[in-house]
């Protein structure tokens, strides 16, 4: 990354990037076609059975089945299609105009009837997603290289300042808000990082008491949460922070296996789209609380907890088998979890009153390396 | 409102002031007590029941119904309680040191058993939350004076530049994200508001549609967005912006009634909490679309509306019902939700190109003054 390049400049040099990549399969097509071979294209084998855990790489990554998809296959032909109206609303609409979008509005967007029929393009949005993300893994990009993007739920603050589209935004000074981190990220140009860590948390509310309590100015730390699951914006401005300033990150979970599958999808990936964990995912994060432990550590009595649902229990379940989660500490978190039945949320520590989590439970954890894998 | 006054000045004038009206409530109480007479509160009853249309005022309030809850009353006792023990936490937990802290915090904190006995103090949350609402009304103020507060899930640009807990934030600097609105803006300092109206949508999707395509460059607006149902702290902001520098607040959703009803929350107010209409609701905000007609006037085929679900049609006959839905204008669209059983989104509109929001449909809107109330 050049200190020089602007975020703008980077922006092009990103898209046109991703044009050449689908100039050149459509090209590929085309050589097919004037050779007087039926047109096909190459893709990775997708889906939870072609997810493999990679040790030596610490994430989540795509297994190498792949499969072709010919034009003149009659059961492939309509996929054939979808590819390709959606490969071009990239390139023309989104790409060749320097505009974002949606996967929804994509899919507003190519869908109709193939002229002089009464079929449509697309029977649902599930469709052209599917065909977005063939797109990505085809050609080794993230959606985001499409200029489709994800909604994004994260804010930050910290002592960082940033240039974005010509704008220089310092994020120690967002008064009792914070930045909105946007669906994409990598044209971000980080003009000043003078942090030591970063520290995220599932939560919005949590985010604002560690805001309030000004947390991140004491420990100068970027902190950063987003509502529920972690959108892709904020994985990967975690990711970039973490790998190109060498900052550690600090994962704060409610006690529950959903919290603790978000950490897992900051640290590996998600296993449902395995090829984005090389874009996404930060595999030197690590998990900071609230565990089962905790509960007891921290005296958090049952009226404070909560019963898990069969859907938690399920869920935990599956992930005593998951292979990233075979840990000691692991193991005996999912287990208490699916034995007592209960789960608990970080706010529970309110018990102790409301500034507790930033004067005693985080300070804590910092002071004595509270933190594992 | 004092120009010269910083937010941090402001928002202690504010504690001050709410501080004051819990310690006279609490005196009341207390003489009561050394006058020999039993501890009780008047509190003006709550509710849909007692939720008013004010024709006059444009917005939902509260009737005069009122209930005293006495503290000798064995069914009044435990809510006589729970009262005090939330007023005691917001006094003395939040207030006087200065913090916020939401809903859900609060009642964690105020969570344990009477000493001496196993009894919970409380059972739920529910019942914080009941509590919370019954002081509001009761004392006059909002959640907010009392430093509670929602989550939040605003986001905004423009050309304002405000001061908040002495930092300098200008709106119209923000990259390619936004301003996340904290979910207290009473103490907010506008510092330069050179704009000349607001534009409200309620999906951040289509507000970074039209952030990236510079419409409120363009047309000099205030660009906002929550997601779905708008937050108070959103609200708030809106109100105070419309009313402080009479600005015009234009409202796009999506065609269908938990959009309308969005909209109808930001003009009138909530019918679940009418007391905090006169905080909360902008009676002069219009709404600008998106409507049956629209659906016919740009042609937007089936194919890209979505089917109406059961509580959707429920919704819109209650709506149907409520005085503020009683124009032409809204009778029509219900009807023809209803009966089409179709709704749409505003990315519907994607299907004439993914600019074709910020180039035609709203700057067709705002050139023809198309806002109904």
């Amino acid at each position: 990354m050049s200190k020089t390049k602007t975020s703008d400049q980077i922006k092009r040099e990103q898209e046109k990037r991703s044009m050449e990549r689908i100039y050149n399969m459509m090209k590929t097509i085309e050589k097919g076609i004037l050779n007087g071979q039926p047109p096909e294209l190459e893709m990775p084998g997708r889906g939870m059975n072609n997810a493999i855990y990679d040790k030596e790489k610490h994430r989540l990554v795509l297994g190498d089945k792949k499969t072709k998809r010919k034009y003149l296959n009659v059961a492939h032909t309509r996929k054939f299609m979808q590819t390709l109206k959606v490969a071009d609303a990239c390139y023309n609409e989104l790409l060749k105009k320097h505009k974002t979008t949606t996967i929804r509005d994509l899919f507003y967007s190519v869908l109709g009837t193939i002229p002089g029929t009464k079929i449509q393009t697309f029977d649902d949005q599930n469709e052209s997603n599917q065909v977005s993300v063939d797109l990505e893994v085809a050609l080794g990009l993230a959606r985001e290289d499409f200029n489709l993007v994800a909604e994004s739920s994260g804010s930050v603050v910290g002592n960082v300042v940033i240039e974005d589209h010509n704008d220089i935004i310092d994020w120690s000074k967002m008064g009792s808000g914070g930045w909105s981190v946007p669906s994409i990220v990598d044209h971000i140009v980080f003009k000043k990082v003078n942090a030591k860590f970063i520290l995220y948390v599932e939560k919005k509310a949590v985010w604002n008491r560690l805001r309030e309590d000004e947390v991140w100015k004491k420990y100068n730390c970027v902190l950063v949460a987003t509502r529920g699951q972690s959108d892709r914006g904020t994985r990967r401005l975690i990711k970039r922070m973490s790998e190109e300033f060498d900052l550690p990150v600090y994962v704060f979970t409610d006690s529950d296996p959903y919290g603790w599958y978000i950490y897992s999808v900051i640290k590996y990936g998600s296993m449902a789209l395995p090829h984005t964990s090389e874009y996404l995912a930060t595999p030197n994060a690590k998990f900071a609380g609230m565990s089962m432990d905790d509960l007891e550590k921290y005296n958090i009595p049952k009226s404070h907890t909560l019963p898990m649902k069969p859907t938690d229990i399920k869920r935990a379940k599956e992930m005593m088998k998951y292979p990233w989660f075979q840990s000691e500490f692991w193991q005996k978190q999912l287990k208490k979890a699916i034995e007592s039945k209960r789960k608990a949320e970080l706010q529970s520590l309110a018990k102790y009153g409301i500034e507790f989590i930033s004067e005693t439970y985080i300070p804590d954890k910092i002071k004595n390396k509270d933190f594992v894998d």
